[in-house]
């Protein structure tokens, strides 16, 4: 860790009064200087959205004498990584950390988040980043149980920073802090969500949809966030913004593209 | 190609009435049978955002006697394929194409990119997908001089399907027929948005933000998508959705998580 105090961006995508972000709070106002720039509303599943044909607000939360800086932004998860580094804060932070998420990030839902797309964001402006997601969807979940893991893993990346190109998606198990067993490192678990839209009407008779789902897994590998969630343990997946399927290129190369 | 016309899903991000959905409908319209589920408004730049806090809408917008059938939209993109899969078409479609995007999604772009999001999430579903977008933000740009190569690459898709987990991000230089190369399988470069944001005062003195930057690419790579693009060739980089950093897991597993 750096001699001076490390500068910490705190963000997430259930808003500003989340209870998961003053959890996240707590634990790295321990740790370093903070700054907290969060969205203004809840922005679950908003993805890696950024908001281009309308205006930002940022809204000052604390007052002079708070012993930190706090923003409410009127845009998504990754629009505040990107007006905290460009309008906010004075250097480049040592790490952005996005959560705890109230409810799962693990396997696909990873490409849904806001909590992650935030992280990732951090992570393609070169900053370490790492976002926290606890298995319990409740408002008033107990994040107690799991603030000695995000410590541990928080000073881990301050003390080694994380491969070039590399984020880390964190997932808690709903789990006593006794009855986790550990951390593991892992894989996304080929899953996926099976739709199913819940059709209505309007007052009006006019048709509309919610969208609803169920989430199957089909993959029994032993080294999935998956697998390892279920068996007690506190998911590690790094996490890469580098799309590219490498491993196609040179399959796509025997097609006859230019024929 | 199979013996029964195939069935395509076509869907963009740039909204039902954007130009570039025109076009690609024309060619896929000799390609198989269509149906259409595009945005009502445009939806740029919402990278993987779906709609869980909002009710969703669908439009019928053509008629009984209509050669396709064509559908708005009040969600994402994302929205867009899983109504059109669950609620709209009668089987899974033999190939999604996304676009023709108004500008590029190559390098990073890909990852705030409504277009493509909406082909990974036809991916996602285990339906052949390409997103398709030409380096011209104009409204009015000529889509004429891509048509031969979106029917190329679309048929060499029908055909040979795509690797398990792999969708086709397609971008096209802005240049006539006669003046494009050819294509070229390529890697996304490593590239970022360098933000400026432009502060500004409401009519009543509260400050407020657009977002702008800059596209910087210190990725000298030959076999990118930037440089493919810069010379002259159309740029197939082969997209996945496990985000998974697999090289990066042996190196976290030398850390000391669980001491």
């Amino acid at each position: 860790m750096k001699k001076n105090r490390p500068l910490i961006l705190i963000t997430n995508d259930d808003g500003i009064s989340a209870p998961g972000l003053r959890a996240l709070i707590s634990v790295m106002a321990e740790l370093g200087e903070i700054v907290v720039v969060a969205p203004d509303t809840p922005q679950s599943a908003m993805g890696h959205a950024i908001t281009i044909n309308s205006t930002l607000y940022l809204n000052k939360i604390s007052k002079d004498n708070d012993p930190f800086l706090e923003y409410s932004c009127s845009g998504t998860p990754v629009d505040c990584v990107k007006l905290a580094v460009n309008e906010i804060l004075k250097r480049k932070p040592d790490l952005c950390v996005s959560g705890v998420n109230h409810g799962s990030n693990s396997s696909i839902n990873v490409i849904y988040s806001g909590t992650m797309s935030a992280a990732v964001e951090a992570g393609i402006e070169g900053i370490p980043a790492i976002g926290f997601s606890l298995l319990d969807y409740d408002w008033n979940a107990d994040f107690d149980t799991i603030k000695s893991f995000i410590r541990k893993i928080s000073v881990e990346v301050l003390q080694n920073g994380l491969p070039d190109g590399v984020v880390l998606n964190v997932n808690f198990p709903k789990l006593k802090e006794e009855d986790i067993k550990g951390i593991r490192i892992s894989r996304q678990a080929k899953a996926i969500w099976v739709e199913k839209f819940d059709k209505r009407k309007t007052p009006q008779g006019r048709d509309y949809y919610w969208l609803a789902g169920e989430f199957v897994n089909q993959d029994k590998g032993e080294d999935t966030d998956e697998w390892v969630l279920e068996n007690g343990f506190v998911s590690v997946v790094p996490v890469q913004f580098d799309l590219t399927a490498h491993h196609a290129i040179q399959q796509l190369n025997t097609w006859k593209w230019n024929e």
